[in-house]
């Protein structure tokens, strides 16, 4: 339980605990390396029987449809899942994977068959295929959306699109303009290796805290990254995308022939309709702008750490002014002692082997050893620009932090080098990493989920969201992690919980924990920005001012846009019309008969 | 032809040149007193028969139908338009007036009647009355979207709903998230002057060139201003809007009920539908949220000037890295001397009595007496922020502008009080103005239309825009002010034609001119950002790509909205389903017959 840990260690993973091996969290610099080596995984696990057929027609049907677009596409670019995930690691090959880190059972959100198509071409190619087999597909871009549902459909028997294996062409980096042109299957590591490959020292990407996943998935997701570039989707310029119905169009300045604007000015003429685009099920993106962001000609990261609980809602009403200010200059990240515990990468048990919530004094005690001393709550922050601006900033922000008792500044050159300070300073100046992933190696076969409400910056609202978070935490004896992420006038709170997934009751205990919050929340007038497919409906459900007024737009939407009702039907809690009203709630994970009918309304089962 | 303008004088404009009072523009520092005078303006014209009826019903039905409107709103809050507008002054009173700078003949973009609701109910009660009698009904914030059309309605004989008038109330401020929530009738001065009024010295709007519009009609429109927040579609968060067929719903986190993010989170869960609602005929928006800037610890003007037309290319070079990293802080705009010789508020006649272009030694001689003097190109910006960090800024700029032979570096402390760069200087501050009126006293009753392309901030770019312009300006004869202005990776050309609008050769070689641009734009991969009611057609259908897909993709979502088609039908070139394909682009200006019918197609001529 006590604690030696040298920050100059390798920490020791075990294999067991995450799969992921340490090595490659501490040495990859590319992702390319890291996923090679985690494709390769073995384990599996029994089944019930494959593939799952997509409800409303039979298996023989299926069967000939398929066949059917083998033909079409090429019979290495289709591949039924006849076997069951390898999911003895926390990744699991795309093929094969519903949700690797899933929290329901393994067939909730299960596909069928996935496909990989080559081209915008190919992709419309598919889409009309869906269409005249009346069979749900669901596009990923490369399917690492890691807690909020990862490569999984969120209707079972969904054939899952696989965009990024082969669509994965930088197509343009504009020097000068700062602006890429991206496919869905270009990552933040494949982006940021190529702007270096170029020379193109001037220039930096944005980066969220895992940076092994696709730029325009992430975008469509409205994520968000650590540089001043943070809110992806306002960075984003132009879209291609294929519609419900099999057309092609693209928007802004794209849609007007030879333009020379797609990139740098994102809203075109007339009605803009890029926003339809994320969060939804209403188009396939096969092509995003991006702008990129000018290197400042300097920078450097800070941190600070606070001692006690209850100094947050002081924290949050310094940070509110400041970081809409623009001292603050990055997404400002204030985070727990314990998840910074967590991401040295060892395992709860080293610390305490008791049930229940580690003592706050055995985290006091293990953070004493590290380079932040005791407290309850690290602010990582970074400041640009050349030394005097920065010290202008960096002077202003001391004057206000000091405010809060027992605040202190922790001298960067005082952290050893492979202190996670160092990952999230990368992170912050626009280099992908990895290391985040490291606190899943708090539990045995460690995965996680997030709860992510949105509330105002202050104080009293971070206090009840943080007693909404412990009430959970101890009621269902979870394992969470809390940070206070402000984007500019919001705050997101950023509840990472992590549980043992081969265990049953912890992934209902997480699950259980998660729609607690979610409920909790939303009395208090507090919605999540995104969740995990297991909630949407929830999430969803939430937003319901006026009889589900938005609800029910974007039913209206989505009919007149996806008429058979194929794409990605459920994605945020937006139903075609042919399932609406027919309890495809998640709710207990009963199975499915085969073939049963959405068309007669006959189901075995919720979801 | 000589000028000894002395710039300390106030400028002396003939009523009969613009109708606006000289000491208003110079002493106002309210819209209200303003729009109090030149609601007073006298005058009237003949006029076809009045009202004008919508097309494809009888004149006894909408007499009928306005009847049932008065009813349920109240007499005085519905007026039927049966006299001819006001318009010997720019400016005309909204209940009779279709374009107060109409470029076409009067009655192209004529009301039927004009409607005042008062609240978001009323607004639903107009929009099922629309529907229940197949009435066009084209909603206005406050109808000052001058050059692009006015307070007029696309489709003559359209019931326009004047939102502003009743509907004016500033919901909210919050001095601490930096947000307000507004009805569509709150100007900028109106904004501006309840944050003086409540004494938040610490906050900032952005204002556009003229100060007396809507925050919310400019913002839809997609406006620009000229503090670092000058992009208003950017800075708005959360919309209320009236669909179509009568729903009302809240966009962003305000479909959460009790949210108390709407304000200051925009994307809230799912689908994000905001952008269709700008520059679209998709939805009423009844209130919107905006978010305001923390003031700056201090901030500057600068100008600088350049002596050759074709020192263009190499500015613009300039301007690119510097607006993009940051250095210029807000929207960039170099003018030519000709623009500013016309914001004095003097005619052209003033100083050349010749046709054509006024020759450039007279440009040239002028300027000499100017404080910008001698010059092709004037740069105006904002530097901001504590001093040391200004001249940070500043040197960069400086350096980087001298690399232009013969450029200079205006002192603004030679600059006198009255001098426009004081206007440029309000508004880069945040405070309205309307000064920039002043130069459509260039031409007799001067009334301006703009053409807006949007191109990459390139020399060549630059330079091809303008040899377009001035092609159309020779071939016209018509009068235009060429000013760049540079958003951030984007510049929009905005060249304002200036014309006599009691002359009906003027009014057409101004049209002939912007089709003439629009056309030649396009084929070099230019498209507007913006545009007037009667370029409308012409520019939607530059954005053709992949056989007008955008165009179908916009029709659907029009089709599935509004089935009525009742909404600002051709709003943007989107058109409903029962006015598609029948000639409604703008053309010949021929008189239809009254009640023929949209329904079968029989329209007596194009609108």
């Amino acid at each position: 339980m006590s604690s030696t840990s040298s920050v100059s260690e390798t920490p020791t993973l075990s294999q067991s605990h995450s799969g992921i091996p340490s090595r490659l969290l501490h040495k990859a610099q590319t992702a390319k390396a890291l996923i090679q080596e985690l494709r390769t995984e073995p384990g599996s696990t029994d089944h019930p029987q494959l593939p799952i057929i997509p409800q409303g027609i039979s298996r023989s049907h299926f069967h000939s449809a398929i066949s059917e677009l083998s033909t079409q596409l090429g019979q290495d670019n289709v591949s039924v899942i006849d076997k069951p995930p390898k999911d003895d690691g926390w990744y699991m090959e795309h093929a094969t994977t519903h949700d690797m880190m899933s929290v329901v059972p393994k067939h909730e959100f299960m596909a069928s068959a996935i496909v990989y198509p080559a081209s915008t071409a190919e992709v419309q190619t598919i889409v009309v295929w869906a269409n005249n087999h009346s069979i749900p597909i669901f596009p990923i871009s490369m399917g690492r959306n890691l807690g909020y549902g990862g490569a999984a459909p969120r209707v079972r028997g969904s054939v899952v699109i696989d965009l990024g294996r082969r669509m994965n062409k930088i197509l343009d980096i504009d020097s000068e303009d700062y602006t890429c042109l991206l496919e869905p299957g270009v990552s933040f590591y494949a982006l940021y290796e190529e702007v270096q490959r170029r020379g193109y020292k001037h220039m930096w990407i944005d980066t969220p805290d895992l940076g092994g996943g696709s730029v325009v998935g992430n975008t469509l997701d409205r994520g968000v990254g650590y540089t001043p570039y943070g809110d992806h989707w306002a960075a984003h310029s132009g879209l291609e995308v294929v519609l419900p119905t099999g057309e092609v169009i693209r928007t802004g300045m794209g849609a007007l022939p030879g333009s020379n604007t797609w990139q740098t000015f994102p809203y075109g003429f007339g009605p803009y309709s890029d926003g339809l685009f994320s969060q939804s099920n209403f188009g396939i993106v096969t092509k995003m702008g991006m702008t990129l962001m000018p290197a400042p000609p300097d920078h450097e990261s800070f941190m600070y750490t606070f001692e006690r609980e209850d100094d947050l809602a002081q924290i949050i009403e310094i940070i509110r002014p400041l970081r809409i200010g623009n001292i603050l200059e990055n997404v400002a990240q204030l985070r727990s002692a314990v998840q910074t515990l967590a991401v040295s990468g060892r395992p709860k048990s080293d610390f305490y082997k008791g049930s229940g919530r580690i003592p706050k004094a055995v985290v006091e005690a293990e953070c004493a050893n590290l380079p932040i001393g005791k407290c309850e709550w690290i602010y990582y922050g970074m400041s640009y620009g050349p030394k005097h601006i920065r010290q202008y900033k960096l002077d202003i922000i001391d004057a206000e932090f000091k405010k809060v008792s027992g605040a202190r500044r922790i001298d960067p050159a005082t952290i050893p080098k492979d202190n996670y300070f160092w990952s999230r300073d990368k992170i912050a100046a626009g280099e992908p990493d990895l290391e985040e992933l490291l606190w899943c190696n708090w539990v045995p076969n460690g995965s996680h989920i997030a709860f992510s409400p949105v509330s105002p910056i202050r104080g009293k609202d971070a206090t009840a969201l943080l007693d909404i978070t412990n009430k959970h935490q101890d009621c269902q004896g979870v394992e969470i992690f809390p940070a206070f992420v402000v984007g500019l006038r919001e705050m997101h709170l950023i509840v990472e919980c992590v549980f043992d997934k081969h265990s049953p009751s912890a992934c209902e205990a997480a699950l259980a924990s998660m729609r607690g919050m979610v409920d909790d929340a939303a009395k208090l007038g507090y919605g999540e920005y995104r969740t995990h497919l297991a909630l949407m409906d929830q999430v969803a459900g939430t937003y319901n001012w006026n009889d589900n007024a938005l609800i029910k737009f974007h039913e209206r939407l989505k009919d007149a846009l996806d008429p058979k009702g194929i794409l990605a039907p459920g994605k945020s809690g937006v139903w075609p019309s042919r399932y609406r009203g027919r309890g495809w709630e998640m709710g207990d994970g009963k199975e499915t008969t085969e073939g049963e009918g959405v068309a007669n309304g006959v189901l075995g089962g919720k979801l």
